[in-house]
């Protein structure tokens, strides 16, 4: 187990992960006043690992998926943490995903202004991005994240004991955010490329976690509310990738991402961003997890929706954040026009 | 005007606190995207201001009252805030009360995960006091500022010129905060005592309001989240304040926080926290605001509301602010039989 720290100018936190991060739970949680969330998935396969790592504490137990984090949600936990009578000195513990993890972070940081907060991360993706680095959300009127805070939680346990009851397609889900990571860190696509065929093999996903967690954390550290520029690296491939997962639904987030970026590396080469060797390695990686790239229909109303990304600041115009060298990016501002008929010229040409 | 500045690790805030600060507007929002929530009060009053100083911004009108402080009003902000397409770069003005700035705000920290706020409030009450320190919320299921943020403006812009048009009774109301301040700081003290025939006068309170401003700016500064303690001093005659406003609902914050002060200030005494003299000290100021006390019917059932408060961390503890002596103030934790029968042994004397 590795103790990653994380120290922004808000307060502390401590990522812990590996192997026996969950025992760490005991010694943590240890005289606190505790609040656990997580959702209905999650508490079937753990209730007793809740009932056995968290004895006896209030368990609010959500309805599971994206389309459930919403202000509904987000009062469901905030009126049993007033019936459950928390104080200010309380814990609560988010235990899932990333939904859970951004809707309970979300609560911690608002009620009476803001409560202990532990993320106990339950699959690949959360454990190597959503759970590090105190994004809290939820989705509002179609916009994804649109109401959140910054909140760091105390502590983060990322135990890879929680992936094996995960479905090969969440594991995908969360590969799509480490071979981003990779495309940011040179040292991480090179520990990528030399385990190609290792992508699903659980130690590998251990020590690549660590490594990611890692990257985020010094980044977020730097720029912890996406102020100075540098934070929005990590958001490599989500513009392309939200705005698709927004208008058909039908993936997860992490399919999106590696779709974005598979999108963007051949923008990134259209405008002379990335040479088509840097770009073929990546999608070679991209590809190790993404099958086969599904065909889009209406892909230019898709794509349109990048305009109400809250990363577009300007009116008509699209922000992309592109890999341009080993371990270096660049931010690229197109026009609607210009960003719509590109993703449009590309889709089809991968149809 | 004076320019006051409050430096918290999370951002820094500017406080212009004086005649004229209002004119600074302009340069404050020049070439920004603005976005303006006021209420229906202040909206009748300051439509033409309005109009003149946000050229054209969206306004999002509130019903006003405390009443209204809700998440219903939250989400009409958020919803609006989303209609006018705002980016993470505009500005949220809360014009207003400190209604309208709680959840201005709140609103602010939450849209995006923050966009900048500048508060320009125009009661006394929220120049003195809600304006200044970040501190945003609404209240929810009975309980006063249960779910909130800290989330420094930007700019608190303090104009007297706004002062003219409040009701005596909402002088009333930021006085008690002026009162409450005075008993934490000797020199603010001194003023009051040297000048407690001219509380009404507008020059003075220009005066006494970039006091209280520079002195809560050095407390916030020092402990922003109220995680060491010195930020509670604020609290001084909020528990009893906030249990007799939350059961009665008849009168004025301030008003409560005065009755909450006089109340505790004989508690003060009768544990040995203060000496009779001072006391009397701080009741003679008190009564040049509170003219008479009124009889409080079923003080015992509403004190007991005092548990509840967000700042007792014990179950059934209730945490006292109090003067000690000039300048200087002491925590006192009384049992809720202890602090219960305490007030209605004073209240019934002073009936």
């Amino acid at each position: 187990m590795q103790t990653i720290a994380l120290n922004t100018k808000s307060r502390p936190s401590t990522v812990l992960c590996g192997a026996g991060a969950a025992k760490q739970l005991d010694t943590i949680l240890d005289g606190k006043d505790v609040f656990v969330v997580t959702d209905e998935n999650v508490y079937g396969l753990y209730k007793d690992f809740i009932a056995e790592n968290f004895g006896g504490a209030p368990v609010c137990v959500l309805p599971a998926g994206e389309r459930h984090k919403n202000r509904r949600s987000l009062f469901t936990i905030l009126d049993k943490m007033l019936q459950a009578r928390l104080r200010r000195n309380s814990t609560l513990v988010a235990f899932g995903g990333g939904v859970v993890g951004d809707m309970g972070g979300l609560a911690a940081s608002l009620y009476m202004r803001g409560i202990h907060a532990v993320q106990v991360p339950t699959t690949l993706l959360a454990q190597v991005d959503s759970s590090v680095g105190g994004k809290t959300a939820i989705d509002h009127r179609g916009v994804k994240n649109v109401i959140g805070t910054f909140y760091q939680p105390e502590y983060v346990v990322c135990d890879p004991l929680f992936l094996r009851t995960l479905p090969q397609r969440e594991l995908k889900c969360g590969l799509g955010e480490i071979i981003k990571t990779g495309a940011l860190d040179a040292k991480i696509l090179d520990k990528l490329e030399r385990n190609a065929e290792r992508f699903f093999d659980f130690s590998f996903l251990e020590e690549i976690t660590a490594d990611c967690v890692r990257f985020k954390a010094g980044v977020v550290e730097k720029d912890e509310c996406e102020r100075s520029g540098l934070r929005k690296c990590l958001n490599m491939g989500h513009t392309t990738g939200h705005a698709l997962e927004l208008f058909y639904k039908r993936r997860s987030h992490g399919e999106y991402v590696l779709i974005g970026m598979l999108l963007e590396s051949y923008i990134a080469e259209k405008f002379d961003i990335c040479a088509h060797d840097y770009a073929e390695e990546l999608r070679a990686l991209i590809g190790k997890v993404l099958k086969r790239v599904p065909r889009f229909e209406n892909i230019a109303e898709a794509a349109g929706l990048a305009l109400y990304d809250k990363k577009n600041q300007g009116e008509n115009e699209v922000s992309l954040i592109l890999p341009a060298k080993r371990g270096e990016f660049a931010e690229l501002r197109l026009t609607d026009e210009d960003y719509i008929g590109s993703v449009e010229e590309i889709a089809g040409g991968l149809a």
